[in-house]
């Protein structure tokens, strides 16, 4: 393909766009290394600033990743997530043409401790239903999801399958509208140990660490949520 | 101190607050190992989920930080910034009790580009405007950030300390109110080379980078920043 100097469109898009196409129709593999920067100015006769362009923004959206002293390989690209309260991983993995999946890696009934009492609101003789899912996008693990919920609220959960949107079911099962944030704190950690396992990266890669409170459209908590996500394929966006 | 059990603050919350006013206050130092969670409980006589649940939120918190097999160790609380869209590096400090401080590294007219042209709609004989600085909390290094201009229209900045907020001086000088972010991204990575350097963290220590368009009122671009930001010492919260 001919980049077109008369198109309206930059030429660093254009040439973004016709790379990202040659990744998503598989004619560039994923794990596959892509041209030089040098190969590349030959190869579509453009400037080095714009092959630069191109590139950094395939790389910022996943698509291309930099190996120190290697070259740029082909990648699957970032899941884009965003920054509001109102969307769950289901419905970002739907948005972004991907099929996400669940896992239910456990689900346990603890016993109250005071951090889970206050967090959520719960009664003295309350329990914590705690519920672990690794999630999946077109079968790449993602996320490990850990949600807290009142047992004596929440109890039913323990019959349900929970390998789709939880948000849906609560929806449709008991009428209750999870969407509101009541607090929402994003730190990133160094994946180890269970991370390494669960998730497939190594030791050391970078993880987004969101936390926080939903409530339901009263302002009353629903669940308490701690994400280990990874870094790699995810990013949050407004 | 003593924990009160008729207090009605939790007493995983009493303990934190304890730990981190033995922190603030300096009676116990930044490096130093704190008392195990065995000695915790004996000490102030309360069970282990509550010293866990109290170590878990300063952690989260950035006042302590877990080292694999040697301890908990007393750190620098984390910067939060709010995920909104006007609150910059300066009022986030600020409001955290931090003193800002800024450090211009680079301030270079660069040519005409067409990523930059695109993002904030240059004229064709206009120039861009790199400056990049460091951005310090109570004189620790927080964030390297990469700020990109038209030249014509902010060629002022050239003559400029940039000591401290970049929001205050535009509103001030220029009557520019910038606070809209016409779009944000939030990924992470791992420091390398400049990072390391200029940000004082390990090699492969994971870092926040947020990138975006910010623009006036009228939803005109102002700049286009990439920021570095050391995941260990900040988080984003709502």
């Amino acid at each position: 393909m001919k980049l077109d100097d008369n198109n309206s469109m930059p030429l660093y898009l254009q040439l973004k766009n016709t790379i990202k196409g040659l990744i998503d129709s598989g004619e560039i593999k994923k794990g596959e290394k892509i041209l030089s920067e040098y190969e590349l100015c030959e190869k579509y006769n453009v400037s080095r600033i714009t092959v630069r362009n191109a590139l950094a923004e395939l790389e910022s959206e996943g698509y291309l990743i930099k190996k120190q002293g290697k070259g740029t390989f082909a990648t699957t690209p970032k899941l884009f997530r965003p920054l509001e309260d109102s969307i769950g991983f289901t419905e970002s993995c739907k948005n972004a043409g991907m099929q996400s999946s669940s896992i239910v890696l456990k689900r346990e009934v603890l016993p109250l401790d005071d951090r889970m009492q206050n967090f959520l609101k719960l009664n003295d003789n309350d329990q914590v239903l705690y519920i672990q899912r690794l999630r999946l996008a077109d079968g790449i693990p993602l996320m490990i999801e850990n949600n807290y919920y009142s047992y004596q609220n929440y109890r039913f959960l323990m019959n349900e399958p929970l390998t789709g949107s939880l948000y849906e079911l609560l929806a449709e099962k008991k009428g209750i509208v999870c969407d509101r944030s009541l607090k929402t704190v994003i730190t990133v950690t160094t994946a180890n140990g269970e991370h390494v396992k669960l998730l497939q990266v190594p030791v050391g890669a970078p993880l987004f660490v969101m936390d926080g409170i939903m409530g339901d459209k009263n302002g009353f908590p629903v669940h308490y949520s701690l994400q280990y996500i990874v870094g790699e394929k995810y990013s949050f966006v407004r």
